[in-house]
Parts: C-alpha cells; sequence; structure tokens
C-alpha cells in the first residue's frame, strides 16, 4: 500500500483529518497516570498510551516530537519505539523531526526512521539543499513533510521573506515540491503552519495537488474556519494537527475524558474539511 | 570555565585545532573490534572509544554526528551518552545535531542536549528564524555552531543564493550571528564548509572575531593552504572537523595505529593554523 493509500484510509476510517501531536512533557503529565509507575519512561510511555486509545477513534495520524523523547535522557529513543509500536497499524505516524542534511547522514536518518522505527512520514528541512530530501524518496510506502511555512513569529527572518524571484521564500519552497511530486506523487508533502491563514491561503491555492501537514490549530491559535476557506478547493490531503490543546486537556482524575472530548471537538469542528477527502 | 575558555585551553593543551568527528557505521567498523563482542551496540561503543583512545593527544574536541547514533535503533542515545561520557573532560563535544525548532520543542533539544548528555556546543539550523537559536544561549559555558555555509552541492539552493541585499545568504546569517556574539561572546559561531574556498574566505574575513566549526577537511577534499590563508589574520578560535578521513584509517589488526597516524598527520598539517591560537 503506498503511504497516499493509506493516508486516505485513515481519514476514511476515522472520518477525520485530525493529527493528535504527541509532545511528552513530563511535569504536565497528570498525576492520576503516575500512580503505581516508578521509572519516570514508564509514566511518559503511559501517559502517551492512555492518549492513543482516548483519541484513536477520533484521529487519522499521531506526530510523535521528537525533542521530546530525546529529552527524556537515554532510553528517549526506545520510548519512541514502543508508542510508535502501541499506535495502531492502520494510523499514519509522522516522526516531527524536522531534520535536514546530506549524504551519509541522511541517510542514516532514513534508516533511523523509516527502517528501524518504521514511521510512514518524516518532516525534514530543506535549509541544506533539496539534495537531502532525495533519499527518503524511494519508498513509495513513506512520505516527506517539508518545512514551507512555519508559524512562529521567526518565519519573518526566512521563510517569508522574497528569494529567487519569489514573493516569499515559502513559494520557492512549494514550487520545488511541486516538482519533486510528479516524480513521487503525493510523496513530498509541506508543512503549513495555521496562524498565517492570508499567506497560507496564497500557498495553498497554488499548489492544489499537495500533501499538507497544518499545525497551529489549536493552542497556536489558528482558525478552523479560515482554514476551511483556505481549503475549499484544495485536492491534496491535508493533515491537521494538534498537541497541547488535545494531550493537556485535562489534569483530574478524569483526566482521559477531558483528552477524548477534546479530540472528539476538535475532529467535530473539522468535519467540513473532512468531508471532501472521505 | 567559559566555553571560550575551555576551547581556548583544549587547543593549547592539544596544540591542535583539530576535531575528530564520530559518525559510527556498523558495516565500517574493522572487523578487530568484533572479536569478542556479541551485542552491536557494544562494538559501535568499543570501536569509538577505541577511536578516542587513539586520537584524543591530537584533538581539541569531538563531534558525534547523531544521525549515526539514532539509526543505532533503541539505545542509540544510550551509545551516544556513553561516548560522551568517556572522552576526557578537557576536550570539547559537538552535538552535530542540526536542529531548530521553536518554544518548547528548543526547550526540549536545549535540555536534552546541554542539561542531560552535558556536551559543550551543539550545531543548529537557522531555518526556521533567529529565535530557535536564543533558548540555547542563556549559559555561557555552552556554544551553539549555527549552519552558515555548508560544504555540499545543495549549498546552491539556499545558503550560496542572493538574499536580503546581501550577496548569499551565507552573509545573512554571518552578519546575524555577529550581533549575536556581541551579546554573548564567542558563544555563537558559524560552520563554514571548507570546500568553497573562495566564499569560505570572503564570509571569514568579514567576521574575523566568529569561532568556526569547519568541515569539509579530508574525505569532502578541502584544501588545508587554502584553509589557513583564509584564517590567516582570524582571531575567532576555528575548530577544523575530519570524521571518515580518521576514523576509517585502518582497516585491518593494526587499524588503531592507522587512525592515530591519520589523526598525527592532521594535526600536523594544520600547525600553522594552530600556531596562531596557542
Amino acid at each position: 500500500m503506498t503511504f497516499e493509500q493509506k493516508l486516505r484510509q485513515s481519514v476514511s476510517e476515522s472520518r477525520s483529518v485530525l493529527c493528535v501531536g504527541l509532545d511528552p512533557l513530563r511535569k504536565r503529565i497528570p498525576v492520576a497516570v503516575k500512580k503505581n509507575l516508578e521509572s519516570s519512561d514508564e509514566i511518559v510511555l503511559q501517559f502517551l498510551k492512555d492518549v492513543v486509545d482516548a483519541t484513536k477513534q477520533y484521529c487519522c495520524a499521531y506526530k510523535p516530537n521528537l525533542a521530546f523523547f530525546e529529552a527524556l535522557g537515554v532510553y528517549g529513543l526506545d520510548v519512541f519505539k514502543r508508542i510508535v509500536d502501541y499506535i495502531p497499524n492502520n494510523k499514519i505516524i509522522i516522526a516531527d523531526a524536522k531534520r535536514g542534511d546530506i549524504g551519509h547522514t541522511a541517510e542514516s536518518y532514513k534508516k533511523a526512521y523509516f527502517d528501524n522505527f518504521n514511521v510512514d512520514a518524516i518532516t525534514l528541512s530543506p535549509f541544506m539543499g533539496f539534495e537531502t530530501l532525495e533519499s527518503f524518496l524511494d519508498d513509495d510506502s513513506k512520505a516527506i513533510y517539508v518545512l514551507t511555512l512555519t508559524s512562529n513569529e521567526g518565519a519573518k527572518d526566512f521563510l517569508l521573506k522574497p528569494f529567487e524571484g519569489h514573493d516569499r521564500m515559502s513559494d520557492y519552497i512549494a514550487k520545488h515540491l511541486e516538482t519533486l511530486n510528479t516524480k513521487f506523487p503525493g510523496h513530498a508533502g509541506m508543512v503549513i503552519g495555521a496562524t498565517k491563514t492570508d499567506i497560507l491561503t496564497e500557498v495553498i491555492q497554488k499548489h492544489t495537488q499537495a500533501s499538507l501537514l497544518i499545525p497551529g490549530i489549536g493552542a497556536q491559535g489558528g482558525s478552523v474556519d479560515d482554514l476551511a476557506n483556505a481549503l475549499s478547493s484544495h485536492q491534496g490531503i491535508p493533515i491537521i494537527n494538534s498537541s497541547r490543546s488535545i494531550i493537556y486537556a485535562g489534569e483530574g482524575k478524569d483526566w482521559k475524558m477531558d483528552v477524548e472530548k477534546a479530540a472528539v471537538t476538535l475532529q467535530s469542528k473539522l468535519k467540513t474539511i473532512t468531508g471532501k477527502y472521505v
């Protein structure tokens, strides 16, 4: 099954384009999880398993962010692997790694995430050149999502500035990804932040076939209605991510129900968008 | 002790600006290492310990590249931590991670590498904006090396292109790092590849105070004489990295002697450069 087929099936089965971002911070894990578990790695793993159980009906994908696993220390990648293995097989898993390197180094990252940890997709930075993306593209069961327009203030330093005859560097990257997609259809997607609506709309509407990973909904404040408008004639499947506003939705004894409610609410808000892809 | 003091002392003690890059690839580890060791993680660790033993007299720094450790699988960061702990305390350790992210994610990378693994420096990508660098700069015993001019072909896609009124994006980044260095002297260095001599010379000579991490000598083909000319009036300390041409210098029974010879030879070739900083 190609990545694109698996993604389409996962969106259909869950009736959702929602992606749940897994950013585990020890200090934000509800106290109720911590009972009866001694090792803090086990606590993090149990928290993430509970989050997956509470949300899996309502999302098509999970996006574990490597920084939070590396911060766990020497067994961080073990926790990463165990949660990746726990997530149901029919869900898309995107390693949010934002790696970008050359030659043997790129090959090693590919080996780590696609071969060993066996995730479906990885986020990449194109900064060292487009050659850094190529080694991730020879397997059509896998995909890449490339930083194109990010939702942070600092986007003004590079991505929002004019570049190479384009109004913004984002357009330059999006155009290259479109070319890559003619070679590897559906496998070279864009990361497009949801907080800069006017620019997001422009980039998305210029590249209607592009696969999209859209963070910035929820805690970062992006509007779902604006996003639905921007996507009104989009053909590539968008995956819409929320991390903190779902996984830290509850603190008390019933935190898992709060997490489930947050996922249900967001799935429902995204209904208009989802409807076009099922 | 500040990072800059530790670096200066390490260069003086070893009489060397050489940095040994640790890029462990299982298939290139000499057969002699593999005897009597069953787990492949132990083989990789033993290989790296032997490399450190064979080279520590001749270098000021080590640069383990995270990609090669992540590719080892779930215990990759454990191997990373164990070799970081094994390297003598008076050497500079640079985690070659090329991370670049925002907010909590940047904080988590900082926690991972500066607090938990306790390396002296990290390589970063500024692509998501200069804000991504700031959280790494509040501890003056640590430093960052920021991708400014890389030695690969793909540098033509971004770093070598005109940007923001500069002839090259590299100049734009170098200028920002110079500003950062007035706030955090010596702690915001540049990664400058050694293979594009004319451009390297220009960037280096415009920023004579900058700390430098220079890959591209050795297997990648950069010339030491050209580099010595470029650095003739440079005041910031340059760390000059070679990975494969040292660590894979030998294959047979006497491979450790070959590694030592490769390090001695490069230390000696770099003598003119080193002489200015001891």
